[in-house]
């Protein structure tokens, strides 16, 4: 299931948590690995209020323009998860309990205190239409509709619900980074970074500088579709660096 | 400094680096507890590439939206520092040497093995009209453009362009955020939440569940710009979830 395009994929992150700085976001990058094995980029990311419209609004304006979309949180069982009731407005559509879903829940909950309560039934309840994403992890289920695929906030359920789906989206190539560290002040080498990316077309070369232990450093992240090209550049690199005085470290610092 | 109304910024974190996965950004949650500070809420997120296109859509969507919009990175020496053309294109002005930029870049590298290289000057490079946003640690300054706040994507040195910054923006009454937890499933206590956010008009209650040494629990986050009807909600709640059998933390677990 590979195609010599580039497959792309957006992710709204619904939460007011991660937009008062109470909670530090982990989906954004464990999202954007595992879509990379899948061979998709993630190409947007937007983090949005527990506000109805504001979630309808980034999910109708995403939608179209990648092949995939993704969202995290606002699916648990209280008052504030409100993510299923925005994406049936999104789409147009009522919301309905789904039989798998609750099926699931029943037994999940049959010997658990107080069963399967009016608030965890919530956690049944679907966009019309709209598949599951079967969780190992917790029992409630992620939901697919169309092209969204809804996922849990917290991390550890998301990344369930995630290898659920490995292997299972079509895709592209992943891309290849290759990382080159070196004790130097990015400036000194941008034009040697800038004429290597120019001379690969294909890679993107990107300079991400470090302060440490009282030394300045840079590591570089060659990235391309075609690995080859991109361990070419990276040897390219890593002599260029070697000339120009520097002890470049492969892998990075 | 302040008023009535709720002032609100956005982000627009630039980098390849938050989007492919290999970087976990730390700057959302840091512009967030800091604007909260201002008096200002951090009202929605966009993670963007490095590509002029996607920056320029992005700053002029959300700049007109909001009271401020800050960036967060691409403001290095390197080629892939890209920020400062997108704003000049977004406001669709020309891009010039800061002459004060100039001055403090040749102080910083007076004594620095090369000076002032053509690499380390594009980073006196502002979008013509601009003002500058002094930056104690690293020498080179972040940028102010109308309503908008370019800022360094290293963590430290945007941390210090905001320090810089901190009681200068108009903004409101901060945000107060008082969190109760309890050793619930947040299913069981679900209908109490939503009674108690119902009877206090003016606050919002967040539910953030966890799963730590084999045993469920929640915080729940009782948020409001009126201080006392957060204190006084967040009392009520613990009233109610000692009466339910619980035994609350306030504060949060």
């Amino acid at each position: 299931m590979t195609s010599d395009r580039t497959w792309t994929a957006a992710l709204v992150v619904i939460g007011d948590e991660i937009l008062s700085g109470r909670t530090q976001d982990k989906n954004v990058a464990q999202v954007a690995l595992w879509l990379n094995e899948q061979g998709i980029r993630l190409a947007e990311v937007r983090v949005v209020p527990d506000e109805l419209e504001r979630i309808v609004s980034a999910v109708n304006e995403l939608r179209p323009m990648h092949d995939y979309l993704f969202t995290t949180g606002g699916i648990g069982p209280t008052h504030d998860d409100i993510t299923v009731d925005a994406m049936a407005a999104a789409f147009g559509v009522g919301v309905v309990v789904h039989p798998t879903a609750r099926r699931i829940l029943e037994d999940y909950y049959r010997d658990r205190p107080g069963g399967l309560t009016e608030a965890r039934l919530r956690m049944a309840r679907v966009p019309d239409g709209a598949e599951l994403l079967l969780n190992p992890t917790s029992g409630a289920p992620g939901v697919k509709m169309d092209n969204v695929y809804i996922l849990a906030g917290v991390p550890h359920i998301a990344a369930s619900m995630l290898e659920g789906l490995t292997g299972k989206l079509e895709g592209g190539r992943p891309m290849v980074s290759i990382t080159v560290g070196a004790r130097a002040a990015e400036s000194d080498v941008a034009d040697l970074l800038r004429e290597t990316e120019a001379a690969n077309p294909g890679v993107a070369i990107g300079s991400y500088p470090f302060f440490r232990e009282g030394k300045y450093g840079a590591n570089f992240v060659i990235r391309s579709e075609d690995g080859d090209l991109a361990r070419r550049t990276g040897d390219q690199l890593t002599s260029l660096l070697r000339e120009a005085g520097y002890d470049p470290v492969e892998g990075g610092i």
